[in-house]
């Protein structure tokens, strides 16, 4: 598994290379993922249109499917936005949110999955167990509980799809089905706060456009996001104000304060 | 009318249900008002597809319908969501944004009123004016001016749709038409954030999930979400800051300051 | 050109007036420009659908027709509402963003400008500089470099399209192709919030709600708006708390620190 000293490069080469990161995302957090984007290094652009997302992709380092509040049409531009990518080579990844809690979530994520060629895909358990056909209870797009072992249920969906999986949660867990790694940073504020996990999947798709091993881009991004959040929950009062110390954190994560902050773990299966 | 005890009891039962608040509502609002809900103690969902806001619903302890950014197809998942609530007992809260303004906020927000049982009406003077048959001045969706008696204009909507009616403003009011509650808190810095109207009907669906008296749910939510802009104004420094530290607040009432900072007093109609 | 006495009289009229500021926009940023127009003095509405556009600006001082998230059926709306707009007078500022990423971007913004008659564009670089048929690079919605002189670029685009065009960047420049005004004021913070520049769209648009020259208006809104920056990034600790700290600045500008910091200079083409 990668050590702080290669985590901390692909969170360099992302502020010097400045990806540009496609999000076909959700309404609720458009804004927060823009920003915790732009924080991270990398350049955010939302577009949805069926009429321009091919093109739009073409010129990203990342693509971000984020089903949050999804509906038909842009479903179908999530299919042709991805397929473009798969194309071009342009890793994809995918945030099922809500996965579980309606039949439309659930169908349109595998529809995704089978569809398109994803990279990473970035949930929460019930999520994530829903997706690799594991019983799990979600309450609207909050998990409140899975069966299972994190790492077993996340390496049945990587080993479904052919795919890495990031399962964030009190602790992390990122496996591409035979490698796991296991992440301890982060904090219960970024429990309170409405799109902290769709930021999360912001920021791994920022390391995805600059790191070709997604085990290893996911596993950085997490680590840093989650050390953020560590670095804000020291000062924030409350949800309101840990959400805006939260992209200050990140953008103010020095490489010394990564290198010594970051808790990435090699996990046996 | 009910005592803070009473209504300190209401908000310390949404903490401990975590009740799913689905809401169809306004993409100005969407981040603040799902993160409120989180700060009551409920959890959020967003969502508006047709193909799945009748199952979503069903799941939910309340829904919030909230016509800020509404277009037909909205309006059309809107009554379909309504309708399931209806037939599963699940009390739907509408905050007519805009009513008055066009004759498309006007005519919706009537048809979702004749359409729907509607347990709780949340808005401002000229949106219940409006919608009770009384002439009223709006400037886009900001009441600019009434006439008439709050109490009085509220009275007269909650008898037409036998509903119960919470209008906000430097006093807040909630009738249902033979009851009457008037609310004195608040801070006059909640006018000057967008979707803090938005944000007070998130909270009282929260309330409304987990008390069947909706004028008591209604006041209750009102008190209590008024108490914190009072507390969130003590250290804010303009807009920005106070509606972080609205959040903050919420979420961090206990019900010590609950009981000696509500203030809900019967009216005599 | 216009001294700051002036600018400052045109600030003290939005707030005075409260004019309704009608903005067809995308849902990255709705939150924010509804709020830094709350901040700048006006009222901000959001409405999209077709079947009310055309009501809802005949009740405002401004229109704004952004395209950040656009797709056809809200482009549809822009065209709808911004002829209503010009039957009536009623000062149009487009916001561009993203001309010259894809083309339907493009497309849409020069259908715009070819279909109604347009007040003030208020843009980025690259976007100006691809609107007035010169090559450009853009990023996304990142300009990223555009060649030739900016407001050599900006007085091809007013000529064009017999408009005033306001390019922000470092140095804001104002022109209406025959006079030209450069602004310097604002921040480097200012560049890492997503949304900046269409927040500076929305207070642009305030004060062409109260003030007939374009150029006049759009220098005042800028310098505001740019000083308003400048004293959040005092405080500001990271791009989270500059966003809030912005909204407060620019709430609390006096009249006094207007006169003393904006920094509108009158440029020899």
């Amino acid at each position: 598994m990668l050590d702080n000293h290669q985590a901390a490069q692909i969170y360099a080469r992302v502020r010097s290379r400045r990806p540009l990161i496609h999000q076909i995302t959700n309404f609720v957090v458009m804004n927060c993922t823009a920003n915790i984007t732009l924080c991270a290094g990398a350049l955010p652009v939302m577009a949805h249109a069926l009429e321009e997302v091919e093109e739009m992709v073409a010129a990203a380092g990342a693509l971000v499917l984020n089903i949050g509040t999804l509906w038909p049409g842009q479903v179908e531009a999530m299919l042709a936005a991805g397929r473009r990518a798969n194309q071009l080579g342009i890793p994809v990844v995918l945030d099922p949110v809500g996965a579980g809690a309606t039949r439309l979530r659930t169908e349109s994520a595998r529809q995704l999955l089978n569809e398109v060629s994803i990279s990473i895909v970035r949930g929460n358990l019930a999520e994530v167990a829903t997706l690799a056909g594991i019983k799990a209870e979600i309450s609207g797009v909050e998990s409140i509980g899975g069966s299972g072992n994190v790492s077993e249920v996340a390496a049945q969906l990587a080993r479904l799809y052919n795919c890495t999986v990031a399962v964030t949660g009190a602790i992390d867990c990122v496996t591409d089905g035979s490698r796991y790694a296991s992440i301890a940073n982060g904090h219960p504020l970024m429990a309170t706060v409405t799109g902290t996990g769709c930021m999360s999947t912001s920021v791994v798709a920022s390391c995805a456009a600059v790191e070709k091993d997604a085990v290893h881009a996911a596993a950085a991004a997490l680590a840093a996001y989650g050390l953020a959040g560590q670095i804000a929950a020291e000062k924030a009062q409350g949800p309101g104000t840990f959400q805006a110390l939260l992209f200050d954190a990140l953008a103010g994560l020095s490489q010394e304060s990564l290198l010594a902050g970051m808790r990435i773990e090699e996990e046996q299966a």
